[in-house]
């Protein structure tokens, strides 16, 4: 198989890029990359490695698309972009799977347009994995791609969630949850109650309302909501998590006791720090599209691509948009 | 002036509840307090405290209003209610402001039925405090009271924000921003970008819009969302914070200098755990009443019970809500 890597996509591009992709060819057999961006920059930074060339090729494409720019004009004009080369080689089937650290917004309106989405899809979700207390993972879907959702995107979601936890996350019934401001079953907004009576009706296992409080309890595979709420819970982890170990760092120096305490826990925090890093479980999958679309996060390091073009192979591998095509195909269709 | 308080409202009550009552009265001079509740059991709890008869009454009011009740329902029924008496104290002018740790709903439902809104407010708004990493609070205007919101409530949450934060906050000029899923004026779904642009047109300090990774970054002193959010946002700090400081806690116990490092830092922790601590802050005031209501977490204890008593006493000296009435009626009229 082959994976599509935007060169250009991400803060550390090409660098982290070409070093994630050597180090994915070093840890996994039976995959080839194509790198997409311009040809001098990643003939240099390949330099720098040891790697079996038969397994890398490179495609020029000159352009960038920045992360400032409007995802769908800079997607329909930047024709010589990183971006759309790699997300063309996705669709004409000359790349199994694609990965990118670009723009969110661009990485979604180029899927959407130049692959196009899986047949009977109403909205491709964007799907990140949060992990929870006890090591385990939680898909959050949707985080961004789509606001004032319909219920039976909601309900779409579900099913390609259950789909991807299966096949990529070897779990063998999913529990999945509806993001809701209430456990009750007649709690929620008109979008969420809707989308609660859908839920009982669709072959999946809906185990009901998932007030936040409840997200990272471990109880839930994957949680589905609208992209703005997932949008907040996902920035939300951020910053919250970011101002919490704030607060400890400030009281850990704050006196001597504590500070000699910190130095002793030192490996405790690293650990932490490794349940917590987005760079040791790989990118965000866009769900529902054509081909296999993994959105690394923008300010990923070389190990970070490493992990979401594991990921990739392992989404292609596992055959989950044949899984999805079907169980969209077997729900009734809804016009809302 | 008297704090009209809900002696059976929350799982500690009424011992939490008789405790902070007495505390307050210790802390501060200037008010009375009228309990409400089951006369026989405020009084044997009262027993246990020396304190100044002549700043505390007893109103009987044998009835409680559950957690699993439906608020409308119980409120209209439960006339005896610990609850229902103390907002009629409210209304007829009896008490100057109120206090419970009750059901959200039904302090909610009764507040509104019972004491209604200050007259162009459309809708109450609950409102708790966060605390941010550097020691200031963020007002989370809603939490809870409203889904489905249009554009014209998040512009009058806005100026209650502000009234509340200039008056009780202390803030000369409070920043307030909008929960959004982007920071660019474009971004949102629909009940965001047209709250975008109201707020813009609003005689408040809007700062713009507020990713959640920045909700807590100190920037802000309220953010404005729907209620759906901000119970999202609200829950999902507890879930949050929980995971992490139990991640913390597994990996300070799973070696040696670890624990060793963790009994040192003891203080540094306790400290962490004060700043995130509710029972510090009081509870969250729903704003938009024609009278002073605070609602305290569930769980209270009798410190966070003595802290939302103190605060109720500031939201009506501070006279939040002549200013709100004011502020409010200073808006365009929008039918939306």
């Amino acid at each position: 198989m082959k994976i599509a890597v935007d060169a250009f996509g991400g803060d550390n591009a090409p660098q982290a890029v070409v070093e994630g992709v050597v180090q994915s060819l070093q840890k996994e057999k039976g995959f080839e990359v194509i790198l997409f961006g311009d040809e001098g920059s990643i003939e240099a930074e390949l330099k720098k490695y040891e790697y079996d060339k038969s397994r890398i090729q490179i495609v020029h494409a000159p352009d960038v698309v920045g992360y400032d720019e409007a995802p769908t004009v800079a997607v329909k004009r930047k024709k010589e972009s990183s971006l759309v080369k790699a997300l063309e080689a996705l669709r004409d089937k000359n790349a199994d799977a694609f990965v990118s650290g670009g723009s969110t917004g661009a990485v979604l309106a180029g899927a959407t347009l130049i692959v196009r989405r899986l047949k009977g899809v109403k909205r491709p979700a964007l799907a990140p994995l949060l992990p929870t207390r006890h090591g385990s993972y939680v898909l959050l879907i949707d985080c961004g791609a789509n606001v004032d959702s319909k219920p039976s995107y909601l309900q779409q979601f579900a099913v390609m969630a259950d789909a991807y936890m299966r096949e990529v996350g070897d779990v063998k019934k999913p529990r999945i949850g509806l993001i809701n401001n209430g456990a009750e079953a007649e709690k929620g907004n008109e979008l969420t109650k809707a989308a609660y009576q859908l839920l009982k009706k669709t072959p999946v296992h809906f185990t009901g309302n998932c007030e936040a409080r409840d997200i990272l309890s471990g109880e839930y595979d994957a949680v589905v909501c609208d992209g703005f709420i997932g949008n907040v819970v996902l920035k939300y982890t951020e910053g919250l998590a970011f101002t919490l170990m704030g607060m400890i760092k400030d009281e850990l120096m704050a006196d001597t006791f504590s500070k000699l305490g910190a130095a002793l826990s030192k490996n405790a925090f690293m650990r932490v720090k490794k349940k917590m890093d987005y760079t040791e479980y790989g990118g965000a999958p866009l769900l529902g599209i054509d081909g296999c679309v993994i959105k690394a996060h923008g300010s990923s390091n070389g190990k970070a691509f490493t992990a979401a073009i594991l990921q990739a192979k392992r989404f292609y591998e596992a055959g989950v948009n044949a899984a999805i095509a079907r169980a969209v195909e077997a729900l009734p269709s809804i016009e809302d």
